[in-house]
């Protein structure tokens, strides 16, 4: 049989060999030794110009509440064999680092960290799966519900997807970052709970079937809800369905309000014309028509240029799997660390493949706004010591294509990164997810709209600065002389 | 603020349609109607020849605990507007149904019931949405990882994917999966220690950064970890990596276990053969050579094609993600209800795409065994009062091409449903993990290898018997004939 554990938490949630590089550091005595990572993604998926920021609720409680339990001290003594001196140290382990980050719902792009974790080594490296495991998926939902909200526009988006997605975390926090990337309301009623989400929802199919036929069956929904939305395809959507929706609420007149139908099945932009004829022809002038049934950005939009008459959109597994591209790469790498004298010093991790090499040192993060009109001219990473306000004329210029440059001026520098924990303490007000939600779609409104466009959208500059630029060089050249070295 | 609840639970983990459809029942009387639904997916996942079902452990979790809670009941009085006589319904609520279902482990295949469901007709449609959440994400995962499991073979699969999983719960109960699919550990250390898993990992390249070379890098965690894994690729895998690892095996000696290095980006056909070629030099024939790196059963056959010398492997993203394919579409459809007279009806459901129409009816699930070879037939979908066993020469024909068909005799007639909760009690005696996936392992050898290749794997037939079938289409005649009476 297997066992179960009353005091189960979060900080077993972690790689086998983040316990052993601490085990390696604490022995070694290093473990205290200041650290510093950078969580960011390197592409921007679904070829999207841009993402946006989720999961940060979620991390502010898994670091609060990070402590090993009793269980996973013994589980880490007696099936995996660690030794007494290093389980004490485990613990007696909570976290006791400064977290940086974007706030929620903020934009973002490639190569820019998301966020900045200095704490001592250990710490930080055993939280690292947690973290990346957070924001790869919230803020890839986050990013996949921006991304069809484009393309649906004013028109209300609700999140169907509980059902499809992978395990029960992801439908809850699946739906909350849906709801910050744009969407309208969700079907999922303990996310309403938790959230504040609004929810939506009326029947299924087995409500038909199981009164037989949707004369009843609407009939008796309506009884007990007072706005009623039909859904009108269990037996045949236009010689039924249809129909019997429009018989019902013309039976029931003003003790209903027939607020729409909904269509989850066949040939969405025919039948939504055929029915929308039907419902003016009946009167309905007012009445909705639902769309469910596999929909993303693409169907969307092929359903928007064939004028299928939908007026309300339910998106479910392809929102909430990011069916088209399942997984954020966002990853977690050490830029600098503290040397004997107690100095931060710089690394690097070099790789075959360019677009893999860390950029070192302790930075910050700024966009560089136009105060002209208002947008955005690009992200700007800059060493901790610079301080790009302060120039009059900011060189802007590509990290790869370095003879792609321009320079700004009259632009405001605004720092992304907002204190999260300061040594451990939690020294952040978090703001309700409405708020979440009016943050993205008002930071959306900074970037031009090439930037936002579906397909092919215009790149969006995140550059370094020169000192940034410089410093990196100087790391790769010193890597390259210990290879050369060690090959000799 | 956000508002945190402490006495959360999962009842609410359920669509808004499912209360809406609740209440209609309660406020019509006929909410204790017993209903009967079953949960099936129609075609199974990346082109496979077979799925593995995962996923009832967390479903007998949820069942038994299935209960609204004190804040639960608030939040749809004082947000939802339910009124007090229905809500004290949901209240009293628990799970009085009776569940059978497959063994977790079982080999499954397109629409055949995984499970049927008999209860009160509001408790089935209130837990429809967790079950399929958990079963479609484990299920998914259990079979992308034995459909990997075959392409590797015998040698050591390492599920790695937990930074990359949709959240939390997908980390975890997805490691599960995978295990049961046939990997063989995984870098979870929860999951480990929840369900029993091998757990592995040596370190990351921030070690070697934290120490800026890799000689001391490699050195130090050799001091504390007698079995060695070496992460080469931090700088330069053939002229730095590889080399250094073999400068500090040889320097330690017996003082270690030089068990293998780890190669995790660029071309690892090349490199592997390199660096199996510069092992082997040094006289470290027996180290292992890992690899990671976006790896699944497509680029793993094409290593092994390029004959790379590897000998592990770990896989991360593309299995915890299902990446090629990031959703399983279970449906729960209501197959039968009871009638006014307490009699149980079938029911049904019609749709433009004839796939997504329903089989009704009472029914039970065989696998048929040939005797003879020990190899299954096919599965045969019978009425609840057909027996098989009881047939000398069972006649099986194809579900949608009838003149396909074929005799069997010489049989056993396995039936694929086991009683899991009789009306709310639990009666299932759970089995560990390891039972599982060696059940999952030996259930495989009933099916011929061609329904178990990776491209193009035959067909596997599911079979519905004569009466089941007739039982459909006259289900569908009488829908039709109504259908016909509403449109005129």
């Amino acid at each position: 049989m297997k066992k179960r554990f009353e005091d189960d938490g979060m900080a077993l949630h972690t790689d086998l060999y983040q316990i052993n590089m601490a085990e390696t550091y604490w022995y070694d005595g290093i473990h205290n030794k200041k650290a510093v990572f950078e969580l960011y993604f390197r592409k921007i998926p679904f070829g999207n110009g841009y993402a946006i920021f989720a999961g940060l609720e979620r991390i502010i409680d898994y670091l609060k509440n990070f402590r090993f339990t009793e269980s996973d001290i013994e589980y880490l003594r007696h099936e995996l064999g660690y030794k007494e001196d290093f389980l004490a140290y485990l613990k007696g382990m909570t976290f006791t680092g400064t977290l940086k980050a974007m706030r929620e719902g903020e934009v973002v792009f490639g190569n820019e960290p998301i966020l900045r974790l200095e704490a001592p080594l250990a710490e930080a490296q055993i939280v690292e799966t947690a973290l990346l495991n957070i924001v790869n998926y919230q803020t890839l939902i986050a990013t996949k519900a921006s991304r069809i909200k484009q393309v649906v526009g004013e028109e209300p988006a609700m999140e169907f997807g509980g059902r499809r997605a992978h395990e029960l975390d992801a439908a809850t926090w699946g739906t909350r970052a849906a709801y910050i990337g744009g969407f309208d309301s969700t079907s999922n009623v303990r996310a309403g709970k938790l959230f504040g989400i609004p929810v939506s929802g009326t029947h299924a199919h087995s409500l038909v079937q199981t009164y037989k036929d949707e004369y009843t069956a609407f009939h008796k929904y309506a009884e007990r809800h007072k706005n009623c939305v039909f859904l009108v395809d269990t037996y045949d959507t236009l010689k039924s369905g249809v129909p019997t929706a429009i018989k019902v609420a013309k039976e029931l007149g003003d003790r209903i309000n027939f607020i729409g139908i909904r269509l989850d099945s066949g040939d969405l932009a025919y039948l939504s014309k055929k029915a929308r004829k039907m419902l003016d022809e009946a009167g309905f002038h007012d009445t909705k028509i639902i769309a469910s049934n596999d929909l993303d950005e693409y169907t969307i939009m092929n359903l928007k240029a064939q004028g299928a008459k939908i007026d309300s959109w339910g998106i479910g597994t392809k929102l909430i799997t990011a069916f088209d591209q399942a997984a954020l790469g966002a990853v977690y790498k050490l830029v600098s660390i503290e040397n004997e004298e107690g100095v931060m010093e710089d690394t690097i991790k070099i790789s075959g493949n360019p677009e893999k090499v860390t950029t070192p040192g302790l930075k910050r993060l700024y966009r560089i706004i136009n105060k002209q009109n208002g947008k955005s001219e690009g992200d700007y990473l800059a060493m901790e010591y610079e301080n790009p306000a302060e120039e009059e004329r900011l060189k802007m210029f590509h990290p790869v294509h370095t003879f792609i440059s321009k320079f700004v001026t009259n632009f405001e520098a605004r720092e992304l990164h907002e204190p999260i924990f300061q040594e451990g303490k939690l020294v952040y007000a978090q703001p309700d997810v409405q708020e979440i939600r009016a943050f993205a779609k008002e930071n959306l409104q900074l970037l031009w709209k090439e930037h936002k466009r579906s397909l092919n959208p215009e790149e969006y500059p995140v550059d370094l600065s020169q000192a940034c630029w410089d410093n990196k060089m100087r790391n790769i050249a010193e890597v390259q002389e210990k290879v050369k070295a060690t090959s000799q």
